[in-house]
């Protein structure tokens, strides 16, 4: 039997199957059920036109609706949205749950009109990164946040992502992304096969419950920082970034050009700090 | 300065840059050049239409086409591709170098055919995981390779993939993916931003070199495994694939759905094995 969650009995909570797997170890093998990470695509359409498909963990699918277009900026509140809705087609139930229709609201044609504005600006953007940048600059203005951290809270924010994710203990498989205030306070965070998704879903969450702009928090992600992660934080004004592994050329590029901070390699009390080190502790730009 | 590879100084070669990083310890802080993974975007046109834009690594980018085309089933064999060339627009020549364009072999109608077709399916595929692996079962037979390994080949693999792997060493930022034969002889690494441009270059590499299909042959990715990945194997007759890191349930689904062997967690000498296990030594399922 393939290892997927039945949709009926754990509908879309189940981040986790179990799956037989022979383990073989020098002192032996044996065959043992194991926790596998769940990984099902997840189509999305704006009145019922497809727009995108995303292979994500099952879960909080309104919210990474809801991050995706306003991190490709189809969306800027919750009020441009009248409905997200899981589809549920009579013949096909069973499969039904993995397609989101989005239903904006206004005027159709306008919609489409961003849409395509929009989708046009982040599929012509292949010429190099600094035409990327250069282009995003444009249309954002960099982050003004004066938030300030202790040097001490990173340290923090990193044991508060490892308490809260328990899928990743059990399967090894999931990427998360955690949303903090400036005492370090955790928002949201949720976990996706996705590192992307896992950002999408923490700002989505965050626009659903209408408590965006998000210019005094701090995103923290399990794994790498990449441009694209960056570009979703400067969308939703997040001024701070912190990643628990190493950032990409271009991520650090971004960071610098929309004045946001860059955190990377959190590990125990120490981490590195690639763009925007006055936004972290009082004085530290000054002791270098 | 941004820290981005200046492409004349090392063309497309760098796949990483220094950049000064603030280093802040629990026993002081230190400002010290540190090296970051490259990022950049690449951007594939066929016949001087754009097809997709994907962040990779800069270097091996012919490969990268050659092996994306292939993994999307555009073109079968190198035979297939007329040329591939970087485009050198002489106004922006430090910024052309991400452009890459394909001219296929034949009727341009023919190939925009089978392009259409191709990415209609691809991109129609998000109503559930078991809609997408019957689609693939029905266009792609199951893998038939008799291959067999030993179960001590798995540690040789891991411990050939670490040398070789020198960016990853100084940046702590890049997947590697790396092809070897069943004698454990590494055939070809290499290393991407993006693990899926990291196995598209590794058999994009085999394609050019005339050396698929990779039915006698192992691929190791050095993070988790994804549906996209077995996917990608699948294409290119991979029979046997085996990641560091955790497996997606997809990744599992498809494994036993196309008759791969699939292994998983491979750390020192022991590792999972998720399906396809009478490929895995001489008597390891009889053990069980």
């Amino acid at each position: 039997m393939p290892p997927v969650a039945d949709p009926d009995e754990r509908p879309f909570a189940a981040r986790a199957v179990s799956a037989p797997v022979l383990k073989v170890r020098s002192h032996g093998i044996a065959e043992r059920n194991d926790h596998v990470a769940v990984e099902e695509p997840l189509e999305i359409r704006i009145a019922g036109v497809s727009l995108a498909v995303t292979m994500r963990t099952p879960g909080d699918d309104e919210e990474l609706v809801a991050g995706f277009l306003f991190s490709e900026r189809v969306i800027g509140t919750a009020d441009d949205v009248d409905v997200i809705a899981r589809y549920r087609a009579a013949d096909r139930d069973a499969e039904a749950g993995n397609v989101m229709n989005v239903l904006l609201r206004g005027d159709l044609r306008t919609a489409r009109e961003r849409l395509r504005r929009n989708f046009v600006a982040a599929s012509s953007c292949g010429l190099c990164g600094k035409v990327t940048i250069d282009a995003i600059r444009a249309e954002l203005p960099p982050v003004t946040s004066d938030l300030r951290l202790p040097a001490g809270l990173f340290a923090r924010l990193a044991e508060s992502m490892a308490e809260a994710q328990e899928t990743f203990e059990k399967t090894g498989g999931l990427h998360a992304a955690g949303l903090f205030d400036a005492n370090g306070q955790r928002l949201v965070l949720r976990e996706d096969i996705g590192r992307h998704n896992a950002v999408d879903k923490v700002i989505g969450h965050m626009i659903l419950a209408r408590q965006t702009p998000l210019d005094r928090a701090v995103l923290m992600v399990s794994g790498r920082a990449s441009y694209e992660i960056m570009q979703k934080a400067l969308v939703a004004r997040i001024p701070v970034v912190a990643a628990v592994s190493a950032p990409s050329s271009m991520a650090v590029e971004m960071a610098r050009a929309a004045d946001m901070t860059l955190v990377g390699f959190v590990r125990g009390s120490g981490f590195n700090v690639y763009a925007g080190a006055r936004r972290v502790s009082h004085g530290i730009a000054e002791l270098v």
